[in-house]
């Protein structure tokens, strides 16, 4: 496509969503009227309605195939409109129908499920709960497939386009890897576009380009059989508290880094591009301090804080417990020990190999006269990243270039998600499509999002398809 | 006096005991039916009927002042019998009639306040909640000075004799130090003589030289100002639970020493004479571990089990506790992290000097970034130590020499008691003479006591009066 094509089709893109945009908000404010809070059973319903409603919209939209998905908790809706040129690449969109609970209700400025538009200097406000996460970044993909059509005068997209849009998200995602795997026939495709993350900010858009990975356990410390008296025998037995205390030290080397045997073995180093792109980002450690709620930044040697944060496995004790914990003294050598710990991962590690190098680790460092043992928490989450130089990636980019006429910068996701089951369960490619702000208040009272932004992630979407056919088999 | 005296002395002692020892075993069983357990606001009629028998049964005993000295809680007992040599040394005799609680109440083959004489190999035993810890060993003083008059022709002891017998001593004696410093003057002494600790064994009769002291509180770490998401923050910030971990174990050296600056400065090494006299103990460290519940030994290098829970000081940790303690999994860096330490002090050693050297040593291993401190649990319990050449530990020696026929060796005690403030507020050497066995089952069901010991209790006792007054003021 020439210069000028592509600015013409930008321009076709830019006024189909204009001309979409008050059917959309309207659509979004009927939707976000619905509490779909799924960690509520009380709401158990409204999260079936929300499905509901959803599929309507899906059918009203266009989609030949719309349906809600059952599974042992609340219901996923999928949606599938085939390309008509057959041999186009398959996308699946995910994103979610629940949304978080709203206490303290008193915290809200606008009832949360009362859908409220605020003028602002930057445009339109839309303040409810979900209207970021995730409901305004599901349903902007209704306006951008409508507006793809429109600005390209096709009839079907130019990819083949499947929604799968869950309803347990906000409750940990209990069912969804079951699901996938249930109907990973249905959910076959060539790429996952995620949307249900954000962009750094208004004036920096940017895509995430990975996730990191988790696993976390119990670890379990044991000396005398039972507590006994700190006179009578303390300086001549370990002591539990104090050899898990030397445990939890030793994780960590001088410099930061994770000192368990082989950790890093595989790691994905960053790239210079990457760790350049990350410099490019307009950061403020103060502003990134004060979110953390702390007043110094600290971490692995000869890395920033972003780096730290996206591109860096750590290991973490989230909890930690032994002994006497009441009110004033008893003077005892207790009989346990525990810690709760955490490994967060990146490409390149394997939750299942960390666990194993966890406990190899320990039977090395935990000494003679304490018995120990580790319970961790299931399989963990496997990392996800997408290389940049990955076509649905530079696909991605062009997208969302073209909505915000402004270069694309890259992130990443110091947590881990339910994309990493997409990732593996489908074997395709993840990349992210999200336009919400880093204060758009997710999980927390107030939350709102810029409408402006929304109609933007719509022109990306229907920038999206067309790229994607084009790029992914070309 | 030449060897035949001290053998017909030994003798008389001993005729004078054993002619005592029916009237003492019915009076001890008389006291023990009441239950006198401080702890326990339902028996605080009974701790004060305790102390009126005690009264009393002094009184009936000779001593020409008894009193009952009230507290805030419960009244300990004062008698005074001064000698007709008003150029006499001066000793106060410690003990307590007070007792613990007797739960659970299923494990007793004897009901604990119905006294039950058992026969066996070793002579009578007698079952009873008090029997060893500490009314057996409070009340063979009674037989001990009657056999003392009865040996020696004399009318009145060979001593000033002043007996101070607390209520509170299983509580913690929260008011005793207050009750010392009040009546100062009325317990002015050269000697204090404690009876509420044991021997090594029936075989080896043994006196305590010493018990560690104790400084023990809260460490507080904070870091972020709330718990924040170990994905988001996780790696570029400082855990509180790390650096807690890493602050305790920063606690020892690699040794097993403790690395807190200046910890050692003063302390009072082992003489050889001692490490030798420890050392002809019929230790057996199978034994020692099954009491510390334990597999194996650990500490200190460079010295024996016993030494280190003898002599030398520890740092422990009683309590440890931050983050998700939980079931399952939260993975956060927590906001704070707490530890309850306690350090074991010798002589040499003064707790609030402790307390100040703990202090200097966090602020300067606690990084950056992290805010703590620490509150200890008041001024502390200092160390106490008779040195071996002491003339009044020589005189217990010799007196339980005397009483047992054979070679007298040396103990301490690791755990702290209100010793040191008898030695602190009183201003004189605190000394030891008790008969109880490890095995006597101290604040455990089935406790007991052996008879034939306690009469060798009152043998010593009636020896050291009369070893005291050539000894101490020759």
């Amino acid at each position: 496509m020439t210069d000028r094509a592509a600015t013409s089709s930008t321009q076709a893109v830019r006024d189909a969503v204009s001309r979409g945009a008050g059917r959309f908000v309207d659509e979004l404010v009927e939707w976000l009227r619905i509490p779909s809070i799924s960690g509520d059973p009380d709401n158990a319903e409204d999260v079936r309605l929300s499905a509901q409603w959803l599929a309507q919209n899906l059918q009203d939209t266009g989609f030949p195939t719309v349906e809600v998905w059952e599974t042992p908790g609340l219901p996923a809706v999928f949606a599938q409109w085939p390309s008509d040129d057959p041999d186009a690449p398959t996308v699946v969109v995910y994103g979610h129908h629940d949304v978080q609970p709203v206490t303290p209700l008193e915290s809200w400025e606008h009832p949360p499920f009362e859908p409220t538009v605020v003028s602002t200097p930057h445009g339109d406000r839309l303040h409810a709960r979900g209207a970021a996460d995730d409901k305004g970044q599901v349903l902007f993909h209704t306006l951008g497939v409508r507006a793809h059509l429109e600005a390209t005068g096709r009839t079907s997209p130019a990819v083949h386009l499947k929604l799968i849009v869950e309803g347990e998200e906000e409750s940990g995602s209990p069912h969804f890897a079951a699901l996938l795997q249930e109907r990973r026939d249905r959910l076959a495709c060539d790429v996952v576009v995620v949307s249900d993350t954000g962009m750094w900010s208004r004036d920096t858009p940017t895509t995430c380009t990975g996730m990191r990975g988790l696993t976390d356990g119990q670890l379990n410390l044991r000396g005398p059989r039972g507590d006994i008296h700190s006179g009578s025998f303390g300086g001549a037995v370990r002591n539990p508290l104090t050899e898990l205390s030397r445990v939890l030290a030793a994780l960590h080397r001088e410099d930061g880094s994770v000192a368990i045997d082989g950790f890093y073995d595989g790691v994905l180093p960053l790239t210079d591009t990457e760790r350049a792109l990350f410099g490019k980002l307009p950061y403020d450690e103060a502003i990134w301090l004060a979110n953390a709620k702390s007043s110094t930044a600290y971490g692995e040697a000869g890395f920033s804080t972003l780096e730290r944060v996206w591109a860096r496995p750590t290991a973490e004790v989230n909890g930690l417990w032994g002994g006497y914990l009441g009110a004033g003294h008893k003077t005892i050598v207790p009989a346990e020990a525990h810690a709760k710990v955490s490994f967060r991962l990146v490409a390149g590690q394997d939750p299942l190999d960390i666990q194993a190098k966890v406990r190899d680790w320990l039977a090395r460092v935990v000494p003679q006269g304490i018995d120990w043992d580790v319970e961790f928490y299931g399989p963990g989450v496997r990392p996800c990243l997408t290389p940049l130089d990955h076509p649905a990636l530079e696909a991605v980019t062009r997208a969302l270039s073209a909505a915000f006429g402004t270069e694309v910068l890259y992130t990443r996701e110091g947590g881990s998600g339910p994309e990493a089951d997409l990732q593996d369960v489908l074997e395709a490619p993840v990349v992210f499509l999200g336009v919400s702000l880093p204060d758009d208040g997710w999980h927390a009272p107030n939350e709102k999002v810029e409408i402006p932004l929304l109609l933007k992630g719509a022109e990306a979407a229907a920038h999206l398809w067309s790229d994607l056919a084009r790029s992914l088999h070309p």
